[in-house]
């Protein structure tokens, strides 16, 4: 079988993507490329807490999207659905580590803490400054320390990335960036599985009127096999699952993140926010802003995921505070740096 | 069979979406719930030239996405694939006229072009100064009267929204929009087809290993049905359609718009832009900028489009003017509105 994507010779996909992104983007990123690395195009002067994050690729724009004024100073990008190598990591740790530390977002899954961690481990041998966090945010996993890091990731980035750029010092960097991962829970859904491109083949097998619901963003099974239901039965059925789980309260102010998972068309993207907004307004919370895109993707999957982040003042600040990255741009005073 | 998509009701896709669209960006559009139009949040002062697009639904971010500061001041969303009716376009038109007039941008389609026109002569008999330009920018049909209109439609919301901004005068702008029309070209490739939600079944079957050439953005068929090719050999054969039919020279400069279809994941886009890029630089023309993403999309068909713009020096300063639009926003001085 023949496996229809605009692509080369699978194995390549990778590097060529992340070619595809420099070439587009040189003013905000530059590709190192010995490792598949991306780090951002201007290094600030003087000294900030540098953010590294990566992962498998297969979930663009995550992560080498989110590097960039405001967000992070590196992102390492491994195989599709495959976790990037310890030398890997460190050779990212070390480029772009300053005398005021590296913050490394991990996301949950057990490859990816294993290299991070590993990494960390060799740089702080090394003399670098380096501590991390772990993002595990997957609210469809009862058990918490099995949650697997889905989009909260990219806030954890942006809230983060905006504290690093004013100076903040490691350990209130990471408390932040820990804030934001006690206080934001995401769920996605799958309409359709993903296909590697190397293996030719989905990940899994669905029925024309089957959904997989707590759909991983690996194209791993979800947590249940769930008959076709309509954008605002699904909408209605996840974000219970988040309010629960962040025991919300009315009157709550947050922050909502309504994505497809890849190869979902604008049309349903906006249908199914409409779907949850009109949820959550209804169960009394505050939606002080939102995302609509693609944020934390699985290759082609079609489908959608929510997440919510509780908001307070600082969260608030930190997100609307400015970035200029591939994915993300929030406008406002932006330094912006004069390549040359 | 039951259609997979993240909607409601079959036909209630079209309102709901621009429901989800004006509860997002209420600070851009406000949505007209009786004719589906969508209209900018903050009407300027005074008198510019209105710019009035729209057509079937189905395209998005096309066109309600962008309505807003630099480009689009009315858009009128079709059901799906469908054109728009006369008195929902006249009802647009009348909304956002000014005694500077207004130019609608028309899509090369036959319903679409009947049904403008009709609502651009009732505005004329009610003293609405009014004149109109038609995209053909498809390349993959010989007959130029017979090109369709796809994302070029989308440069000219950008272009001669910037002159409009600037007020122009209507002959000014419209001279300005044809010539962005007269230098641009497009070409599509589908790696799937897409379904109309109200009919629940594909627009065309394609084998496992077959791709359809020349696409249309209503997933009609394309001019040319051919066994599936890497990403690069695409890239070449469309990049030469267009190179051929706008007799482009060695030095031109270009504006490069690679995106994908409604359900090409941004790995795939990214790969695609790469071999674009690479091969329009072979060939000696100097890329000035490029759009990547999602533009002028067909539901959720995979597959690519590739536009070429051919600039001159008005072009280009037009091209970066400031917009701040769902969908396009250039980031510089722009004089953002404050709605209470």
């Amino acid at each position: 079988m023949v496996l229809k994507k605009l692509i080369n010779k699978p194995g390549d996909e990778v590097r060529e993507m992340l070619e595809g992104m420099a070439m587009a983007f040189p003013e905000i990123i530059r590709l190192d490329p010995q490792w598949n690395n991306v780090y951002r195009a201007y290094k600030k002067p003087g000294s900030k807490v540098a953010l590294v994050s990566g992962g498998g690729s297969g979930h663009e724009p995550a992560h080498a999207g989110y590097v960039g004024y405001g967000m992070l100073d590196a992102a390492t990008a491994g195989a599709v659905f495959t976790s990037p190598t310890v030398p890997q990591i460190f050779a990212a740790i070390k480029e772009v580590a300053t005398d005021a530390g590296v913050l490394i977002i991990i996301k949950n899954y057990s490859g990816d803490v294993m290299n991070f961690t590993a990494a960390a481990k060799m740089a702080q041998a090394q003399g670098i400054k380096v501590d991390y966090v772990i993002v595990n945010d997957d609210v469809s996993i009862a058990e918490k320390s099995k949650r697997r890091g889905t989009t909260i990731t990219v806030l954890v980035h942006k809230i983060a990335g905006a504290a690093a750029e004013e100076g903040w010092t490691l350990p209130e960097v990471k408390r932040v960036a820990q804030k934001v991962i006690d206080n934001g829970r995401d769920i996605g859904v799958a309409l359709t599985p993903c296909s590697v491109p190397a293996a030719g083949k989905p990940t899994f097998e669905l029925g024309p009127d089957e959904i997989e619901f707590g759909i991983g963003i690996h194209g791993e099974p979800g947590v249940q096999r769930m008959k076709y239901m309509t954008s605002s039965e699904l909408a209605k059925i996840m974000v219970d699952k988040i309010v629960d789980d962040l025991k919300l309260q009315k009157g709550d102010e947050i922050f909502l993140v309504v994505q497809g998972t890849g190869g979902t068309p604008y049309m349903e993207k906006f249908v199914f926010y409409r779907d949850v907004r009109k949820y959550v307004e209804s169960l009394g919370f505050k939606v002080f802003g939102s995302w609509i895109g693609e944020f934390m993707t699985s290759l082609e999957m079609q489908g959608g995921r929510v997440a919510i982040l509780r908001l307070d003042e600082e969260l608030k600040r930190l997100l609307m505070a400015p970035a200029y990255t591939i994915a993300i741009r929030t406008i406002g005073p932006i330094p912006l740096p004069v390549v040359t």
